[in-house]
C-alpha cells in the first residue's frame, strides 16, 4: 500500500488510525500549495482532488479519509475503532458524525473562508467563515457535556470519533481562527488522550 | 423500535433505507417548524435538536441518519447496504462521503442559506448558499462520470450511497433552489432508480 498525502488534519487522522493499529505504509508527498493535486495524474487517482488516497497492491484507490480508516478496520480488525457490534458501531457512527458536522467541518470552513488558504481555487465568504467560527465554539459545550458522562465520546473505548476530536481541537489551536472556550471534561479527556503515543504519528 | 421524524430528505434516507431491507417501526411526528425538536423533552432524546432520531425498545436514542442505518444494517444484514468485505465497505463508505461532502451538503446549505428557512434559529449568509448552489451544480458532473462507468456509485450493488444521491437530486428538483444540469448518465441512473419501490417509501 501506498499513502499519497500532504501536512493536514486528514491525513493526521490516517496517521493517528494507522498508529492505533500498529500498521504502517509507503507515504509519497503531495504537494497540494503548488496545485499537485490537481494535475490529471493525480485527478486519475481521486477526482476530487484530494489527499490522502490510499493505493492498494492491486492498483486500486481509496479516498476520504474515514473510508481509508474503514478499509484498515477491516484488515486489520484489533483495536477495534469502528464498534463490534450493531449498537456500538451505531454509535461510534452517531458521535463521529456529530464531531465531523458540528465541529471538525465547521472549523475547517472556517479556516478556508476567513484564512483565503485556497483562494486560488475556491470562492471564499468570510462572512460565513465567522459564523462557523461561532457555531464550533458554541457546539463545543455539547461534547463537553458527554465527556462529563462518558470516558471516550463513544462510551467506554476509544474510536475513530475521539480521532476526530482530538484532530480538530489542534487544528482550531494551531491556526487561531476559530477560538474555542477551554472546558473542564473537554480538557480533562484531552489530557488523557494526549499521552497516547499514536497522537504524535507522522 | 419508534422514529421520532419530520419531513426531511434526511428522514427520506432512513425511509427509503428501511424499505430496502423491509422493515418498519412506529413514527412520531416532531413539528420542527414549531420547534418542537427545541423542546427539553426532545433534547434529552438528541442534544442536537435534529430529526430523525431511532428510540430502540431497551430506550436508547440513536441520531444521524447514517447512524440508524448503519444500526439498521447490523440487526438487518440483508439486502447488503453498506458493502460486506473490508474493500466494498470502504469504497460505499467513499461514495456515500463523495456525494453527501460535495452535493447534498451542498444543497442543504444553499437552501438554508438562501432561503432562510430557519432564520430564527441560525444565521444565514445568501452569498454562500449561491457558492454552495454553485459548487453542487458543477459537482454533478463528477458523478455523471462514475456513473458513465458503473451501474451504481459504489459498483454493481446499490448501496446508501445511491440513496443518498436519489433525495439529494429530489431534494434540490422540489425547491427550486439549486439548479442541476441535466446529464445523461445520472439520468439514465435516476430513472432505474425511481422504479424500486423503496422510493416512494413514506
Amino acid at each position: 500500500m501506498k499513502l499519497y498525502e500532504s501536512p493536514s488534519p486528514n491525513a493526521r487522522r490516517v496517521h493517528i488510525f494507522m498508529a492505533e493499529k500498529g500498521v504502517d505504509c509507503e507515504r509519497v508527498p503531495v504537494d497540494i500549495r503548488a496545485g499537485e493535486n490537481l494535475t490529471p495524474e493525480y485527478l486519475a487517482k481521486n477526482p476530487g482532488g484530494r489527499v490522502p488516497v490510499l493505493e492498494l497492491d492491486d492498483g486500486t484507490f481509496l479516498s476520504e479519509s474515514v473510508a481509508i480508516c474503514r478499509y484498515l478496520e477491516g484488515i486489520h480488525p484489533e483495536p477495534n475503532l469502528f464498534g463490534n457490534d450493531p449498537l456500538s458501531c451505531a454509535q461510534v457512527e452517531m458521535w463521529q458524525r456529530r464531531v465531523e458536522l458540528n465541529l471538525f467541518f465547521e472549523i475547517a470552513m472556517a479556516f478556508r473562508n476567513i484564512t483565503g488558504f485556497f483562494k486560488d481555487r475556491e470562492t471564499c465568504v468570510p462572512e460565513w467563515g465567522r459564523v462557523c467560527a461561532d457555531k464550533a465554539a458554541k457546539n463545543l459545550t455539547w461534547f463537553d457535556q458527554r465527556l462529563c458522562e462518558s470516558q471516550y465520546l463513544a462510551g467506554t473505548s476509544f474510536s475513530i470519533a475521539d480521532i476526530t476530536l482530538a484532530v480538530a481541537l489542534d487544528f482550531a489551536e494551531m491556526f487561531k481562527v476559530v477560538e474555542l472556550p477551554a472546558l473542564e471534561n473537554v480538557g480533562r479527556w484531552k489530557a488523557e488522550v494526549d499521552q497516547r503515543p499514536s497522537m504524535s504519528a507522522g
